[in-house]
């Protein structure tokens, strides 16, 4: 860690983010990397899925939120950790604490779906009701934080968060050294910045590109201005849910340092993309996993003849309301 | 092989199928094996699930057509091959004959679906149209091999494919060689023929189970009766429409000769299981590779607290016509 920094900004480095390699091992899969010539066909590359769709709880989330987990003190432990996410950290959060046989609180809004509330629920966690805001969130988790003692994870803004997240790329590159590019979603910017400290500290001549959605495009914005950049308004919420997040100042921090380029995708490329992972690789992917492919079909990244590594960040998805099915966005 | 045998009852012996694996091996994917808890405790087993959803083009029957094209000699191999099957393996004998560099012919029925039609052209073989009957089909096939030459290799009632499809439990056992049981669909019988051949030649032990649909439960009869029964008339068509054929007397051999039962499950019972195998394993499976977990949802096979193989046979689903969506079967 770059323990020299205001710790608000602290980064992982590479010797962390191998140190969160052996701690997550025993409680992550070591996901499986795919190739597929006709998706190749269509982007004029060489492309390597790392499918973190097939990780614990389904998304790569589980490695960082292992890491946090398993970063504790045996005391503050003791006491239990809290997060606000309905999503996959939520999910991911609640799955280490059930490891590290500690208490979990998972602060989600009033009125989320049934089925994350279960999957929360089912993992062994407490779920604590918010309003929809930020501000209630953050209240509910610090309501929380003072009654127990627990230790709030961030879902991105935490620096053992990202060099948990960080160790999908250590993985990817071992078992495809000879890539010239890695691309990664980007939400609120924990998996990119993981990746990105990982690929340029495995090998400095890697290209690393972050992805997003265009109507969620703020990532794109932060890293022209160097600063934190709202959501953009006045469009349609992007199908890719998972990437409704600005950046936190870290964690732009570390995409200006080690990231080569960030691009946006349309929402019709996010499904095509989606659809093409299914139809032709045969994964279940959400649309967030599916928004680095996109960009490569919209030629947002010069990408011609190389050899391309892809997080495929996760796979859960409701199979009632696919993006494809008449009625749906 | 069984040389002394009638050769329409002619089946590979271990030292076949382990020929076969060296054969096929440049060709094919070896499929990842994948364990799911959540999956696990509806069943009350321990499950390993062999993807061949995850093979060249989809589908497990890319090994049998591969250990068949390649098994020509020479010369016949020049003049090419043909078959009829619109489904997978029409298109791994498109696949094979592409990768040895020589021509095929796969005879489908007129409108057969645009879908099926370009696959198969994409992988460079040449379409030629039958009636929906298999006589039909039969004749074109035979017309086919009087006018270029070609070899026949039939779907299932072939050494050769045969050799090749239990080359997928090979593998499986080399990955996880403590199974007490290993489970593939049956529809003609290729499959589980290669695969309890391959299993009780591995693993004397190992108990072997087919699993079919009730709609198609023509082998569950046969199993029983000893001889090739028709498919069940008065039913609707199952779901699991790679299923809907009856054995081949070669195939029947196989299986009263190397497996322990044959039992069948309901259509909702494959929904069930496919939609589980989606949203669990996130794996896009179709209906034919979710038989075998429908009928351990339905306890049709005593698996307590088993370790047991799966084979996962294909991944060829149409997006658009999902089970569970409102009108569809």
């Amino acid at each position: 860690m770059n323990d020299r920094l205001d710790p608000a900004l602290a980064l992982p480095d590479l010797a962390a983010i191998r140190a969160a390699h052996l701690r997550v091992r025993p409680h992550v899969h070591r996901t499986p990397v795919f190739a597929c010539a006709a998706i190749d066909a269509e982007v004029g590359a060489k492309l390597w899925f790392k499918a973190e769709s097939l990780q614990k709880i389904g998304a790569f989330k589980a490695r960082g939120a292992s890491n946090a987990v398993f970063s504790l003190s045996a005391d503050a432990a003791k006491r239990g950790v809290v997060t606000h996410s309905s999503g996959n950290h939520g999910a991911a959060i609640a799955y280490a604490a059930g490891r590290r046989g500690i208490p979990a609180w998972v602060v989600m809004p009033e009125g989320s779906a049934k089925v994350k509330q279960a999957n929360v629920g089912r993992l062994g966690a407490t779920i604590r009701f918010s309003g929809m805001d930020a501000a209630s969130r953050a209240r509910i988790c610090a309501e929380v934080e003072r009654e127990t003692g627990a230790t709030l994870i961030h879902p991105f803004d935490n620096a053992d968060v990202i060099a948990g997240q960080g160790t999908a790329t250590l993985e990817l590159l071992e078992d495809v050294p000879d890539l010239d590019v890695v691309i990664a979603p980007v939400g609120g910017g924990g998996l990119i910045s993981g990746t990105s400290i990982a690929a340029k500290g495995v090998k400095p001549s890697v290209r690393v590109f972050g992805a997003e959605p265009a109507n969620a495009g703020d990532a794109t914005l932060s890293f022209a201005s160097g600063k934190v950049e709202p959501l953009p308004s006045g469009v349609a919420p992007t199908i890719a849910d998972g990437l409704r997040t600005p950046l936190a100042p870290r964690t732009l921090a570390a995409i200006r340092a080690n990231v080569d380029a960030v691009e946006s995708c349309s929402e019709e490329a996010i499904v095509r993309a989606m659809r093409m992972i299914w139809e032709r690789a045969k994964l279940v992917v959400e649309p967030s996993a599916a928004v680095p492919l996109a960009c490569l079909l919209e030629r947002r990244f010069d990408v011609e003849g190389k050899r391309v590594g892809i997080i495929v960040s996760g796979g859960n998805v409701d199979l009632d309301r696919l993006p494809w099915q008449s009625g749906n966005p």
